[in-house]
């Protein structure tokens, strides 16, 4: 599968509705991705479809890291991501094969074409997530027993940096703490895999996916039947239409942490709706009438880790955590997560205890 | 030359002199190194005489980092340090050839020894510092243009990591961070620099310098003349005698920061001190007079990069930061730092304004 400047609209897209709201503006991205190909003359970068990866394969994740709202503020000049690959390829003394989304969301998805056109290596259609998750163990390839580490972090200033940990809550510690020194956002190379285990461990088709969710948005918004395209496209359910009457945000610990709330209106009036989110929203909630300390009446609509995505009501344009803005008309859906993770201890690993949402819902 | 166990407690003894209060307790320090040479069966490690230094030599910098005060909780095993200094051998594709210390002070001058005594390698008669200093760009090898980076550092946990930062400041501040994650203390190894460079940019003679300065106080409190030992080993100047009346000092940013008060006695009665410190003493002034908000006969006595020691008043043994306790009776000291600090910027790197303490005195 070659994938084309042409392409990179629709996957921004589909990565932005996939991503429920985080891994960084996809228009960063899109703008990168777009730069990096027309500076190198690259034309296409090789998709390599998922059952054509080969045990002789040796993959490494490509990703941005740290708050998506510094995301946008810190914008990339489109070479740090390959000086992290280069800088884990000469620390492992292997080279890989294929780079990999580590998630599908926002900037990450595009990061390893970006990668891919700078380096001329090809990309796997498939990520660690199936989605996008705030932290690095946050995904299948940990699910399956795979180590983020030997995993390399660089800045824009060209800084550089390899974490060998004993974990990934290790690894997500360590590089939280340099992210947060390098001023909010770093440039990451991790979970180097050979082929036979990212088949097993990673999501299939998911860079298509997304692709594929892009393009029928764009061709629904066209034919006045985005919401449409939406459901067929990848099982979108409507749960709620409301006006964003406050947003909470703390760049706090390396993330983006808060919560939107929404009036209803349409079929949802009189109701108001509380999404939590740290970088990517996790907990869509009503909140009953009950008095002031009361819980009658709450109810958990949408849950991590399904996919909640939030729309801008009249485009059905998806709005991620760092656009959210006061006045906003939305439309939300949740998106049933990969099935790749329904496997014991994925709770633990993304549930919402493994985001101390839990007395959210009690 | 031959160091033996022997030695082990003149070196912690010289190093605590020298250390102006911090480089990690050295009592611990005497432990690993007693251990570590037991351990290998190892009855003397090398020290190469600092004019010994070759051409062809190749060196790199072992040592403890974080608050002193944490240090003498979270004690390692004596192995953490080897493992950080030779995934910075690994990484750089070079063995080296000898151990340096990086500081003398505290543990930090016993930590060399305990490589060499684990690994065989000798260990040089010179270090970076001539005393101790909190901050790993505060050295004379940076001062005279070499790069503390490459670095390793790791934890007893066996978690790894590799710095390869643009500047200094930048491999401090990362350090730093990761250290503060570890748990508030590291294992580095850092400054891979030639034997000509060393040479040119190290202090010589630091160790036996310790040592000596070490025996002679050991011999001076036996023969009831310790403080005259003290003078003639390192021209150490008198300067306060007074009971520890308060200690401030907070765990924060990774250092041990705060101050002593000292009330007078014998020839300093009705007088006042403050030794203000990060890690190492600093700073001390007298504290005049005058009234509440003037700063009217306030004079400072001592300042960095001269050491200042504080010494029980009775034993003559040094007390240093992570030691101090409220109703103390000490005699303090202040020793000329190695000359070798004596260059253009030296100020910027080691002076007050280096700490922020420059208002302290205007």
């Amino acid at each position: 599968l070659p994938f084309r400047k042409a392409d990179i609209e629709g996957l921004a897209l589909g990565s932005a509705v996939l991503g429920s709201g985080g891994g960084g503006n996809p228009y960063i991205g899109s703008l990168l991705l777009r730069q990096s190909m027309e500076t190198e003359g690259v034309d296409e970068v090789r998709i390599v479809p998922f059952d054509e990866i080969d045990d002789s394969d040796f993959l490494i994740c490509s990703a941005g890291m740290g708050s998506p709202a510094i995301g946008i503020e810190k914008i990339p000049n489109g070479t740090e991501h390959v000086r992290a690959f280069r800088t884990l390829e000469a620390f492992l003394k292997k080279k890989a094969t294929i780079v990999s989304p580590i998630e599908i969301g926002g900037v990450n998805s595009l990061v390893p074409l970006i990668v891919g056109a700078r380096s001329g290596l090809p990309v796997a259609d498939g990520d660690g997530e199936g989605r996008a998750f705030p932290e690095l163990q946050m995904t299948t390839l940990a699910g399956f027993g795979y180590s983020a580490s030997p995993a390399a972090l660089g800045d824009e200033r060209i800084n550089g940096l390899i974490i060998d940990a004993i974990s990934d809550r290790w690894t997500e510690r360590l590089a939280r703490a340099v992210t947060t020194v390098f001023g909010g956002r770093a440039y990451v190379a991790l979970y180097p895999i050979e082929g036979a285990d990212y088949r097993r461990a990673a999501i299939p088709g998911t860079l298509s996916l997304a692709i594929g969710i892009g393009a029928s948005l764009i061709e629904g918004i066209k034919n006045k039947d985005a919401e449409d395209a939406l459901v067929k496209s990848c099982g979108a359910r409507p749960i709620f239409t409301g006006k964003l009457v406050d947003v909470k945000r703390y760049n706090t610990r390396g993330f983006a942490i808060g919560h939107a709330i929404l009036d209803g209106f349409e079929g949802y009036a009189h109701q108001r709706l509380k999404v939590s989110f740290q970088n990517e929203y996790l907990l869509a909630r009503i909140l009953g009438a009950g008095k002031s300390g009361e819980s009658d009446g709450h109810r958990t609509v949408a849950c991590t880790p399904d996919i909640i995505s939030i729309h801008d009501e009249s485009t059905l344009l998806p709005i991620t955590t760092d656009q959210l803005r006061y006045g906003m008309r939305c439309k939300i859906f949740v998106i049933p997560v990969a099935p790749k993770w329904d496997f014991e201890g994925a709770d633990e690993l993304v549930g919402l205890k493994a985001f101390n949402l839990e007395e959210s819902v009690t």
